[in-house]
């Protein structure tokens, strides 16, 4: 086999604030062919998720920051094209983090197979992948959702979000989905089942989530910090829990906002409403895959949950996709299509 | 039995910051015999606690507050001087929630008989009482201290943070307790055998905290806020726990203080470290009394607990006392000694 061209993007240089189109750089390279026990992978989707942000910092956080110059992080679906690894074979569909690059090359070490005829097989960087299990294992372990409960889901039309709240009504919870702009609110209530979707760009936000939680809240599945915590924060129940997913506001923040300085009160509250706030990653309960691919797996096959993918075609297009997911521009899981099967 | 006088002090006025002598009021009244059902109790020791202050407040919090000419509340041991209650004869020693008053009376609920034989009445109000319940099931609990953890604790020369370390040493781990001045700290290691205490108000007690946890902090016991939570809060591990017990540095804020608004910077290191951040009261774990006894009475049996009580004389001290508690001049377990058995 000839060597072949591949096209990477890699980190250009870390973003102050909002990434820019220069942070990225778009690199073409010949890959050479598998080592022994190696694999050739084609890449035909590529997932974008809002961790990438961190992984563009050199700020402390729970995975080490990509290198300038290294290929950007990310997950992808891809087939094996060339394999001198005995547990792949040619045309296998395998997903793994294989980064924004349209060949790659691994051990098979992270790779894992998926069966192209139980669902498609971009689900398995949505529903089925990272952001569902996500979803499923924050919610169930930290949320702890009980019939009745009220559960609020920020980012509630993204990847992690929809399926958090529709799992909560599998629970049998009230939930309130917090989304940006008329559409994805109109989705959560009428594509995915939410008891109410609110907006929280409409100035009167924090008074209609008042309204639409008249028994308080008892989970916040928090994706979004800003504004929409701080709506949520005085409607907190005794004992209410709230899973720290993500905090999409604050990625691109630059300083901290200005005073006061509100972590007295926060703790105050901690305090007297004993509440439980606790963050997490996915790997913290990779030990649940199977339980999580079980349900999950059930439930969407008995039509119980749904999805909604946002594709962008080509490689070229993930870094105007990433910078767009950071400001809400997305409306759903957000793929990039990168090569067809 | 002829009418006796009882004395009682009520709240007079809600304090505005630190509580002032004039937000109490001394009452000197008759108190009746006892009707059908109830006892007659006559106050031997009164409780001071940290949580008083936010009864006197009206601010919403996990307790009602206090009403204006309603006497203060508070835990106490009493002697039974006169019963129309089966379950209690006169001689009786119990425990309740009987306030800050001479005399009382009682239908019986809520009151615990003790045994004067197993050890002194007073405890009752400490480590076998509410104080060392707080700190046996906040730290087993929500802490889950595991052996060559390092624990840090709050205000540890007080009632509650004195038994969460040496528990902390009894589960095996390294144990550090921050207190106010030089004969508390000493008291820490020579006394009660922690690993190192450490004073909070010397001007460079964040650098010595820092020195003193060369693994970092796995479990913070709050019991303070303020500046000793901003030191210990950088120090926090992945997977830390941070029971949420008291924020004595708080009580008497007026106003949150001022800016940088560090809400964020905190749900960051919630998410990328994996805080587990949880409030409680000692009421969520009631269930856990008997192990409670049987554990901690054990311990103190056997040697492995030591404790510390600061007695005032005379009821009239009880207002210059609690004052005097916000601001850490007490030295072990806070107490008014109200009349000789």
């Amino acid at each position: 086999m000839p060597a072949l061209k591949n096209h990477k993007i890699v980190l250009a240089s870390r973003p102050v604030g909002e990434p820019i189109s220069d942070d990225f750089r778009f690199v073409e390279e010949s890959i050479a062919e598998p080592g022994p026990g190696e694999v050739l992978l084609k890449t035909l989707w590529l997932s974008l998720d809002p961790y990438m942000r961190g992984r563009m910092s050199d700020a402390k956080s729970y995975a080490e920051p990509a290198e300038i110059g290294q290929v950007m992080p990310g997950g992808g679906v891809s087939k094996v094209i060339a394999s001198n690894n005995k547990a792949f074979t040619v045309g296998d569909i395998v997903v793994g983090y294989t980064g924004w690059q349209a060949h790659s090359k691994s051990d098979g070490s992270g790779l894992r197979k998926i069966d192209p005829t139980l669902a498609p097989i971009s689900t398995a960087l949505g529903v089925l992948g990272m952001p569902g299990m996500t979803a499923y294992t924050g919610l169930l372990n930290i949320g702890k959702p009980q019939a009745g409960e009220t559960l609020v889901v920020a980012a509630a039309s993204g990847a992690v979000g929809a399926i958090v709240g529709q799992i909560g009504k599998i629970k049998g919870c009230r939930v309130v989905g917090i989304a940006g702009g008329p559409n994805k609110v109109r989705y959560l209530t009428e594509e995915l089942g939410f008891d109410v979707g609110l907006d929280h760009r409409v100035p009167d936000f924090a008074d209609q989530l008042r309204a639409a939680v008249p028994n308080g809240i008892d989970i916040y599945f928090e994706n979004v910090g800003g504004h929409v915590w701080d709506a949520v924060f005085p409607l907190l129940n005794r004992f209410a829990r709230v899973p720290v997913c993500g905090l999409i506001a604050h990625y691109n923040n630059v300083a901290p906002p200005p005073g006061p300085d509100r972590t007295p009160a926060l703790m105050r509250s901690v305090l007297s409403n004993r509440l439980t706030i606790q963050g997490f990653i996915v790997l913290d309960f990779d030990a649940q895959r199977g339980d999580f691919l079980r349900d999950v797996g059930g439930w969407l096959k008995a039509g119980k949950l749904k999805y909604r993918e946002d594709v962008v075609h080509g490689l070229e297009k993930a870094p105007e996709a990433l910078i767009g997911l950071l400001k809400g521009r997305n409306f759903g899981k957000l793929l990039v299509k990168v090569a067809d099967g």
